[in-house]
């Protein structure tokens, strides 16, 4: 059984950074809704699951957070306000195609003692100028906030107090809940303190099923937005089923159900009364499309819709 | 109990990559060993336990991969030549100081339309300028060699590969094995195809143990290198003795202890007749002195000494 999600505040404590993050997050949504934006809260990457409370081993989901980086570029590029909320470490927009060697073998060194400068080599300004240009142009105008987790719990505490935030936006906000949350945790007083021996023989792992946050985030701390939520399998058969039955049982908007092989190519949109398939064709692969530029435009439709009918 | 070595080759199959690895690993060694050149294989990183064959879900250990990209920067200055086999986007050698984000807020852009530019801003040059310096002076001599892995198996696959290129570099060989690799795995027949789901309840991983690779790497793949392995306890009161008892077992040189805690600056330093502590002094630390410079220090002095004893 699921713990209740309110047993699972009451028993674990926030991360070290909530506090300076609960700030952030609420200067952030404040400044934007009172100009009337639009924001959108993308959660990206995977959650870990601690073994140990002094912790060495942990179970985690797979996720770079291709994603949700990816798609938070399309959202700015919409005019959207950004709350990125990732897993330290996963993919971050706009940095999210150089890794520190492909920055390193773009740079040339002119070593002129005291008057040393570093410039970026020709052939690769035009790879990353339009790349910076964005990325400076989201800084300057303070279009997005990072935010980071790692933990499971530290996720479930950023994303209530990311919606308790976005919640005044009413129905201009929208939730793009692309992470990789673990479905299973082990309970802080279940957990060992010190790391598991192996002298003692292979540990046998009881996990628990976590709170089904979906439910109250929906239903009771942001009740006027857009929600979104992904639902990723490896079989590729039983995917429609569990999105409709995620959409039936939480109410939301639509559910984006990928299959772990080609979700770089492939989703599909599934609503309370439809569902539509969205594919890459090779062309667009080949020109480099990225597949987020299509679910990103297809979400903001929507949400434009959502918006006429849902006045606050 | 854990499965024998040989048995763990024969019911794991390579990583897709690996002949492409082996050949690498191949020619870098034996262009090094043609020079009488020592070559030190640094392994950093935690490693991946699967739990599904289309993995979603993961045991892994933690481990950002500091202590082993740092140590390979030393090691160069030492003048040793490196194979630096790591965790897939665990931190690298010289990069790990700077993530996408410092990268990009570092530059400049000066738009100029085609004759666009992109420079690092003066008062950053000061502090990447040695740095990039010290990876291109590495890159252009071909001094290291970047190789990687995710799951606990491609770390065994690659790691017996490395040492069999390494074996004819004789006591010039030197590991310094600080990736923390899993105890446990789940074998591979016993692991199910698809995505662990929720609605069965929550599971239960019944983990073994994995082999020992410590014993044939020692005593048959590199018997006449010098042997270096780490231990990483949360408890500080087993360390040494899970040291020594590691020396017994495996008659490797020496085991560098430490603490989950205190690991950035103390270590102890474990010999089959011996134990001594490095500590940095708070003013070696407000200096921003890394413990990895004194560590590959003091290895260096004792592989030299090791080699004046061990004629090839």
């Amino acid at each position: 059984m699921a713990s209740h999600w309110e047993e699972f505040f009451a028993t674990h404590l926030p991360p070290s950074d909530f506090e300076d993050n609960r700030i952030l997050l609420k200067e952030f949504c404040d400044r934007h809704n009172k100009c009337g934006q639009r924001i959108v809260l993308v959660t990206s990457g995977g959650t870990t699951v601690p073994l140990e409370h002094n912790t060495v081993r942990f179970v985690d989901n797979f996720s770079y957070g291709t994603r949700g980086a990816a798609s938070a570029e399309y959202f700015l590029e919409h005019g959207y306000s950004v709350v990125f909320m990732h897993r330290l470490n996963s993919l971050e927009p706009f940095t999210r195609q150089f890794n520190g060697q492909k920055f390193m073998d773009m740079l040339e060194l002119h070593d002129r003692g005291p008057n040393t400068t570093i410039t970026v080599k020709p052939d690769s300004v035009d790879v990353l100028a339009p790349v910076l240009a964005s990325y400076k142009a989201a800084q300057d105008a303070g279009k997005i906030l990072y935010v980071n987790f790692t933990t499971v719990s530290d996720y479930f505490w950023l994303l209530r107090a990311a919606c308790e935030c976005l919640a005044a936006c009413g129905p201009r906000a929208l939730l793009y809940l692309a992470a990789a949350v673990s479905d299973f945790y082990v309970p802080s007083n279940q957990m060992p303190t010190h790391k598991i021996q192996s002298g003692a023989g292979a540990p046998n792992i009881q996990l628990q099923l976590v709170p089904k946050m979906l439910a109250p985030l929906v239903s009771l701390w942001v009740p006027h937005a857009y929600v979104v939520s992904f639902k990723l399998e490896t079989d590729e058969s039983i995917l429609i089923r569990k999105a409709r039955d995620s959409l039936n049982k939480y109410k939301h908007k639509l559910v984006i159900g990928n299959a772990l092989q080609t979700r770089r190519t492939r989703v599909v949109f599934v609503t309370s009364d439809s569902s539509y398939e969205i594919v890459l064709s090779r062309e667009q692969i080949l020109n480099g499309m990225e597949i987020e530029d299509i679910i990103v435009s297809n979400i903001v439709l929507n949400h434009t819709e959502f918006m006429k009918t849902h006045k606050y």
